[in-house]
């Protein structure tokens, strides 16, 4: 199978690496803890007021590539690779792209190992891959084309309240959910 | 349609760049000039003893940025663009990714304007790309899929040796080969 993976949120902890970096540079602004955030992107829940800092904090050189690794995530990719699946890391970049782009690559390298460096796909658009299986945390993910991959929605505060037939956990389950499901 | 363009050949004059460069920072070596490049790989006709040097030119901070543009190429995406085709550039990093990768995004910025920025996907393997042509220089690409996209062979000294089907001069044919083809 080839299955793809998205990377902020699946893999890299975009959401707590955000919450503290807010903490630090925003000490006197509201923030709102992991488990209260109920919309996939920050900005619509923090509030229009907020964008500029936000994205001052999201677009800082070092903020990518500081971001903690989630539990469990290179074990299961290591395991995918081993057992043949053909892995691909599918991730979006940023419009301000100077920082984050190169920071994904160093993330992939220092957090899963630089044999995964060739698997990384960068796209705005994620219907123009092709896949099996897209694991990602985005509940709505449109573009040109109407995928051919299935969506596996990987579980999050911010996206449970949409429906959606097939969700991960965390990765600690991944061989019951993705290829027995 | 849905028409992916390689970025290095049909885009940014990789050839040009790296030749400049290459009697810049070792004058003394040996030089192949454009017209007699028979190889689509630097490598294979410069030889082993120079793969070294080769890299150290083409992985060098700010190579990429400043490769010329191909004559016609910024008109030619305008025009597709304006005709309402879905032009993405699909572009394979070097393993060596630490410039790379930033200086094409910045080179697309600069060369073709930053409205193109989001039509840039970086992939090893272009075979999990969708669309309908794939404009490119290398003429044997191959990835983990048989494409979908019919291949449509920039034209270069370095790759008249195989027979190819469908080519491409330059970009100021563009409308006669792609769309009557």
């Amino acid at each position: 199978m080839t299955i793809l993976v998205d990377m902020d949120g699946p893999l890299a902890d975009f959401e707590k690496g955000f919450l503290k970096q807010w903490q630090i540079v925003f000490p006197n602004e509201r923030f709102i803890p992991l488990e209260e955030r109920t919309t996939f992107r920050i900005q619509d829940q923090y509030g229009l007021k907020l964008h500029d800092k936000i994205r001052a904090v999201y677009s800082a050189p070092g903020f990518y590539r500081q971001l903690p690794i989630i539990p469990g995530a290179k074990e299961a990719l290591t395991q995918l690779t081993e057992k043949g699946h053909n892995l691909r890391i599918c991730t979006s970049p940023l419009t301000e792209y100077k920082n984050c782009v190169l920071e994904k690559y160093q993330w992939v390298e220092e957090n899963l190992g630089s044999s995964f460096i060739k698997r990384i796909i960068v796209t705005k658009d994620k219907t123009l891959i092709r896949g099996d299986l897209l694991i990602d945390d985005n509940p709505t993910i449109t573009g040109v084309y109407s995928p051919v991959w299935e969506h596996i929605l990987f579980d999050k505060p911010y996206n449970r309240a949409p429906k959606h037939d097939k969700r991960l956990d965390d990765w600690f389950n991944w061989e019951t959910v993705l290829l027995n499901g």
